[in-house]
């Protein structure tokens, strides 16, 4: 009997609840620029307000409010221009009673100035008269000194990803150093007597290492730095130390395995047997991709060992589903729920689930009279070239019998 | 009267009709692990088949299918096992009539075989006799050659971008190096008398030059190469110059402009007098972002200029809506439909559109009781804090008044 059967098959729910033991890679000081996309190690609260000072949000006339209550076109309020407040200088005067200077938008206005006049609603004499056709409150087209960010406010929790938002307040702050999370080094080992290298010719029997490639780019996709472990042979001691040496180099080792039965229980063996490792699953109920496996190497710090399908359709929804949540926790992303890339469309056909496991269905967006169709791109798992052709993935749910044509589902798309 | 006056507004149709006139970069060679995500610039065609040989898909036994047509468990067919197929070499024997081969998934079958019996339907002798409890159709279980990709099949055309799932299948195909697009350099100008770096204390009337690091973490989110051109006045011959050397650097050139009418029309004079210059758009009937600019640069390979406007949001919201599609332009994507990063949700209060633009609102996603719902997210477009609460964009159409609480809305998703 297998070792294979040993093991109760494992949702992925199961799976991604046993991520936590899991901790975060170290931290690193880098450059605003270069943190783009990277994981906040700290908290960020800001140092000081945002704006700084009370600035025009409209060209026109710095006043005081209460100057141009009542004002209309047939009966405007007449103010006396004092001058232009030049950008980036503080203006040279404070407003009095009755009194406006021009302000170009984003200049500061002068004490005594709460609001600004649009310039289309006034008439301004040669002799400084202006002339306001209408009201404004206090407050109105300009912002208030720490009306973006006021000085201390907690802004951002260590775990944050920095999108260009981010990126765009955290500049405004003048913060141009962040300590973040370091990018997780992924190794990928690929194993089987069968596999060589890319740039060979294979012989009858042989085939290239796609797989490793494969993964190496979903892990360069998505913010990890993959490291290519080699072509290891079915044989455990060589099996052992690539692992051992996978593990000493890298936050997250992914091991490309055989499909064969023999080759998977060789792999099982050498994980197995490496220092403080502890199988935590072998087999999860999802298709494609059953014979998958995470262990934990190690015994203070933890690293995660995920065992990828051999076939590549399997190991690229193995990927998607399991890898990629793996590499965001050791990234040290705390989430929020995240709206990921999906997009909701209408089945083309119906889809028969699979028994007992949750089912993940390749689908090709195709819009058509104004209807996002998702049509199955079916093919066994051995292929590369129907993941090709699609453009993410339908899931049929554990339990679920099917979807059925016309119905809207959810399709999670592939990332670039 | 100001020159913004002279021109009517163009919609965003209207303007990404321009973008087909701005050439796409240069082209480079790159190793295929440096593709991932970049843009193809050169047809593929499969040099060979994949799989190159007969491949077993399940762990087994080889056999010719019809010599195990009408096997039940009530009365098998028995065949003789004449051995292994060892893993990643040629069978050393052809198959014979009534006979069969031990075969792991992903091993060679031998000339003769056409399925594979799952070894699940099977019992083996010790006398070498096997068991044949169910029939095989021919194909049953195996790759066929050329199954995943044939000999010259047509594989991908230049201007595609490059996932996971293409650089797995060119790496099945032995192809190691690829010719791309080089990735766009995209100048970042920053314009006016108050803007100051981000390592400086702002004095009173100063602010320091987040839009151009909101700018960059967006170019550098979507691919490209931001590169900083600094900060300059607001004079004509310095604009003037540092436009003309960011155009001969870049392939892209963005101008974050002051949001006053002087400081618009002073870059537009120094963009209307660069060497072979053409003004495109001045003015865009997108809410917000209207005081937006597109030049062309140059004559024999012009050019693009992006001009965007002051405030924060409105230049985030121009980079999304018309900056990433010109960055795609140049980047030689040569684009099917993006099914984007979009997800539908309900609206949770009624938004009122700008009449005559179309009008973008940013949201928060929140997940309450099964229902997404998508909170507008209000606030000036001068502050940054309300797109960083923000998840995304909802577009409210040219020419519709609204859109109503408990609608769905499709939600443009920012990027990270």
């Amino acid at each position: 009997m297998s070792p294979l059967e040993f093991f109760r098959l494992k949702t992925r729910e199961e799976v991604l609840a046993l991520y936590p033991r899991f901790p975060a890679v170290g931290v690193e000081e880098v450059e605003l620029p270069a943190a783009v996309g990277r994981v906040l190690a700290q908290a960020i609260a800001a140092p000081e307000d945002v704006p700084a000072f009370l600035r025009a949000s409209m060209d026109g006339y710095g006043v005081a409010a209460r100057d141009t209550f009542g004002a209309s076109v047939g009966a405007p309020q007449y103010l006396q221009v004092k001058g232009d407040v030049p950008m980036g200088q503080a203006p040279d005067r404070a407003l009095g009673p009755g009194e406006a200077l021009r302000v170009p938008t984003g200049a500061m206005l002068p004490p005594g100035a709460d609001a600004v006049v649009m310039v289309e609603y006034t008439a301004e004499h040669e002799d400084g008269t202006l002339e306001v056709r209408r009201p404004v409150a206090p407050g109105e087209n300009v912002l208030a000194p720490g009306e973006d960010v006021g000085r201390g406010q907690a802004l951002f929790l260590a775990g944050t990803r920095l999108r260009p938002q981010e990126i765009g307040l955290i500049a405004a702050l003048g913060i141009t150093r962040l300590t973040t999370y370091r990018k997780p080094r992924v190794a990928i080992i690929s194993t089987g007597d069968e596999v060589i290298p890319l740039d060979q010719k294979p012989a009858p029997g042989q085939v290239r290492d796609s797989n490793a490639y494969l993964a190496l780019a979903q892990v360069a996709a998505w913010g990890g730095v993959p490291l290519l472990g080699g072509i290891i042979p079915d044989d455990y001691p060589a099996l052992k130390d690539a692992l051992a040496a996978a593990a000493a180099e890298a936050d997250l080792v992914l091991i490309s395995g055989g499909s064969s039965v023999g080759a998977r229980d060789l792999t099982l063996a050498a994980i197995r047997d490496l220092p403080g490792a502890a199988i935590l699953v072998h087999g999860v109920a999802i298709r494609p991709g059953k014979p998958t496996i995470l262990a934990s190497l190690g015994e203070a710090a933890p690293k995660p060992l995920l065992g990828l399908p051999g076939h590549p359709a399997s190991a690229a929804v193995v990927m998607e589903v399991l890898g990629r949540p793996l590499l965001e926790r050791v990234s040290g992303l705390q989430a929020k729920a995240s709206w990921g890339s999906t997009v909701t469309a209408s089945l083309s056909r119906n889809l028969a689930g699979a028994s007992g496991r949750e089912d993940y269905v390749r689908v090709r967006l195709r819009l058509e009279a104004g209807t996002l169709w998702a049509d199955p791109v079916l093919g066994p798992s051995g292929l590369l070239s129907p993941l090709v052709k699609s453009d993410g993935l339908v899931m049929i749910p554990l339990g679920v019998e099917g979807l059925f044509k016309g119905e809207a589902v959810t399709v999670r798309l592939f990332g670039s």
